[in-house]
């Protein structure tokens, strides 16, 4: 898939709209249309890979800084918890291929 | 908690057992007693930090080490797809106040 083709690349140029919750230099957070919590936000690079696995041993910096927005954001909507939780490949149920860190909180999880 | 009651650091210190599948310079991957799927790892980093929102924005180079590992590892005994989840915060679920990274593989997930 081209990035050309990818939803996930439209929201971040703001070519198809999105609930945004938070925007940084490099990346956007923003309400997942299915949510499976009462707090269910993406946050999603604005660089194009298809999958974390696909991420190289430079980009450590880039994934750290990514898993750390994501906390920071998990931790200020749901302190008492929350879950980040990324689906790598179809068979772990990414639909979606430009690598987005999942938010769920605002309620008790097993 | 103190480092001293950690159960997970003691396991990184060999001082408790755990299945090891495989250990790093400064972390370590190990079989989870109760595996909610056919494969189900949990990365734990030598360095004790109680949750993953705990970490500094210095601290994104060793976050993003941790979790390149835990999806390099992923994607090696589970091509077709993993989960990385990390519950950060009792009402997510933690349970162990040391943090780890759960890898969940080998099943089709929703």
């Amino acid at each position: 898939m081209a990035a050309n083709d990818c939803i996930f690349c439209k929201i971040v140029k703001k070519e198809i709209p999105a609930k945004i919750a938070e925007e940084g230099a490099d990346w956007i957070a923003f309400h997942d249309i299915h949510p499976k919590a009462p707090l269910h936000l993406l946050v999603v690079p604005h660089r194009h890979l298809e999958r974390l696995s696909d991420a190289k041993a430079e980009d450590a910096d880039f994934v750290g800084r990514l898993f750390l927005e994501a906390a920071r954001i998990g931790r200020a909507k749901s302190p008492a918890g929350f879950r980040l939780m990324v689906n790598d490949g179809s068979a772990a149920g990414q639909r979606v291929f430009h690598i987005h860190i999942h938010i769920l909180g605002q309620t008790d999880m097993e």
